[in-house]
């Protein structure tokens, strides 16, 4: 890490906080777990269970929970506060804007842009990268190097893409939406017939919608609807490498962790969450608040608030069960036979 | 969707279908599922599972199976004809072209093109497209944006490379095949040796063939052989995030979904059909026809028409019955010790 | 493959081999495994399983190990040799030299970089490619075309950008470092804060660090820590399509075979070896040597030296003796109820 605050901006960021001790250097250079933390360090207990670290961290300055009783070393001060993770957050996200500043809202001269365009004020369009047809580009869009806006694509404002996202014709992306890079949108969706022997491609002619405050990791592909659309509900999180098949419908505030995938015209209702690597049968219906565990292979219908692991997917209380007794197999089986023996 | 095609279009390209009913507005605006098609949508009945939606459908233009029986509401047409799925796709074809055109041959001049490089008649290149020294394009080609296009490689006619595809060396690549978005075709394989504790990358001097009719999904990758080389057979249909190694080689007419991986060097013969993110260990040949389900394990070799699933991979039947029995594996436990007390 | 070598040069490039027989031609011009090669190609016993294929090979020259004992037919050459595998490394390494040379170090003129970065003698930046402000590029770098350099990121010498790599703010990489094409390194990790019903995402001010020798494949993501580091170890050489999220540490010399994902904090101790599309739940320590199965899915810490399989991840050997079990299941059930029914 690159950046110095002190102590005084701190407080001011974050008002409410109580301090208690001293430090003589008010400069602060580094934010690291208690544990790994060293003088001129800001760290601070987001899990009470780590309470035993903080009395032997090296840290500069501690932020801590208002119940948190010890006192501060010499050298040392406690900020107490509500909720020590969210002023970690205040304070960093200070500093990310110094560290990764989005900068001033400037065309580079090697960026290509359709004169039919439409860019709204404050845009910022990075180098080598391309705009097209009728694209409409609202206001404070940000976009990177090496991009692709398509044809007739439509950017909400304040919108990130950063370097090398490539977003293909008649996308809708939302306001505040965060797109990392290499991310693929409104790609042709994978769906074919067969017809004398062989796979002909069925035409895809709907689109891609982004709601507002969405994000989506690194290298994740979403596929446009064969009709009607794929749409990604408002303030969805999803992770990198993530595949979402044509007219997937994933509701508001769903979690989507990295390598998933979601095979074509399944519905997400609001509020999913979905552990890494598991995979989605299509056309299946996944009910709001249901917890997929990683890994997981999901083939039926979910309900609303289930909680879901393995492949075939059961309860997770069941699949834990299972677990412990699959293990305990092969004493099963000896003792089995040995009783047949006896018999 | 943002089209709109009037009746007698409709009935222009599927001449041979029976027309039943009325329209007063022959101007048609979207297509949709029978539940979701409002008035102005043409819809269809793809799968006699759905028939009793028929009747209840808004949409104003409905394409029906021959056997179908009911008449149309007023203000509504059926359509019958052989297969309604095919006539569907007959006409999206015709609106993907509309939605969808390949713009005219074109090269944009900020593409760079390799003085060297044989570019036949009708080939597009788009904005910050790069074509190296001694590539052949075949006639019709279209190339996206921020495409590179290695030395000595060859792209077949009609093939069509979207947005980001990154094309190394020495790559074959034949007609009509599709190359999404982010694909990776020509990378070295994954193959190091152990010499002194450190792995050493072993060369990969081999290449990249791809045969006629193929397509791959976006941000997939395909490793360039050790020696000799990969190779993807013709009309095999690849879907987004796959892996493919070094040295494999599928054959014509198979269906890979998506974030399947495929180590190095396996075989698949013709038509095999591969549900996603499976894996398969290195070295392995898979029959002709074989099935492999979804997050299955494969690391054996598999015999022709197959159906297999789980990992360990074992017959599909066979999995879907042992699933069962898992889930009774706490009952029997308490059974058998039950039994054991008795005794 | 499109190369010629004489015997002479083979010869020239392994001194200490002993050659046994004669060809006419002693031009060759491919390299194949014993049961595919044609006269005119090299061959290798890289392994004695594969002893009994050497006397029917129609290879012209034959790598051999010392121990072979059979004799060459008319026209061919056996070269015997203490280990032919690294042998014919050796000889592949100078054909891929030829066929995939490193181009002169050379700017292309459509490159971008900015006055304030520093490149040193002999790199090459290729078409479409962009250097951020203050970046520091040492000696004999290669950097493919439509590559990202950014901001303030430092590449050591002899490091090797495949086309379309990019490179966020921030990153530092070592020496003789191969990152394939596609690769995304430094985004921001995935990690939100739950904050009154919305997920609100957490500054990452952290970076990424790859050391000396690392290896990335294609299309693999690899996230910038919250604060500190993400940090991948020397030596290590990870596959295509691999998901690596923030503040992850690996170890030096580990294999990380493609589409494994490794969540948040996750740290590897030196020479770890990961098989394909394995994940592991964040926050976990895998002890140095460990060995995981490809697909396994791993949520507890490993200790050095484990070899585990499945999800839940058990001991290889236990599971593969559960495998067994499991398809003895259908058997124990109906046994078990016959006892019960003869009770």
């Amino acid at each position: 890490m690159d950046f110095t605050i002190d102590l005084d901006q701190i407080l001011e960021l974050l008002p409410s906080s109580k301090v208690d001790g001293k430090i003589n250097d008010p400069i602060l250079k580094g934010i690291a777990a208690l544990e790994r933390a060293v003088p001129g360090d800001v760290s601070f207990l987001g899990n009470l269970k780590y309470k035993s670290l903080v009395s032997s961290t090296e840290a500069s300055v501690v932020f801590l929970p208002l119940s948190y009783e010890g006192a501060p070393k010499q050298n040392q001060v406690y900020c107490r506060m509500e909720d020590p993770s969210h002023g970690l957050a205040t304070v960093c996200e200070f500093l990310e804007k110094k560290l990764y500043p989005r900068p001033d809202s400037y065309i580079h001269p090697s960026a290509w842009i359709d004169q039919s365009a439409r860019l709204e004020t404050g845009v910022s369009v990075g180098a080598f990268s391309f705009i097209g047809k009728d694209a409409h580009i609202e206001k404070d869009v940000w976009i990177g190097t090496h991009c692709h806006v398509g044809d007739y694509s439509k950017l909400g404002s304040e919108t990130l893409l950063h370097p090398g996202v490539k977003l293909l014709s008649r996308c809708e992306i939302g306001k505040r939406v965060v797109i990392n890079s290499g991310v693929v949108i409104g790609s042709e969706g994978y769906g074919f017939e067969q017809i004398k022997g062989s796979h002909i491609k069925i035409p895809h002619l709907g689109q891609v919608i982004i709601e507002d405050d969405v994000e989506i990791g690194a290298n994740t592909c979403i596929d446009r609807a064969r009709f009607e659309e794929t749409r990604i509900g408002e303030g969805t999180k999803i992770d990198n490498l993530v595949q979402i098949g044509h007219n997937v419908r994933i509701g508001k505030g769903c979690l989507i962790v990295a390598q998933v995938g979601i095979a074509g015209s399944v519905q997400f209702e609001d509020n999913v969450v979905v552990g890494g690597q598991a995979g989605f049968a299509g056309h299946l219906k996944i009910g709001k608040g249901a917890k997929i565990a990683g890994q997981a292979g999901i083939t039926k219908d979910v309900s609303p608030g289930a909680f879901l692991k393995g492949n075939p997917a059961m309860p997770f209380q069941l699949a834990q069960r299972i677990s412990i007794l699959q293990k305990r197999l092969p004493d099963l089986f000896n003792r089995f036979e040995a009783t047949l023996d006896k018999d």
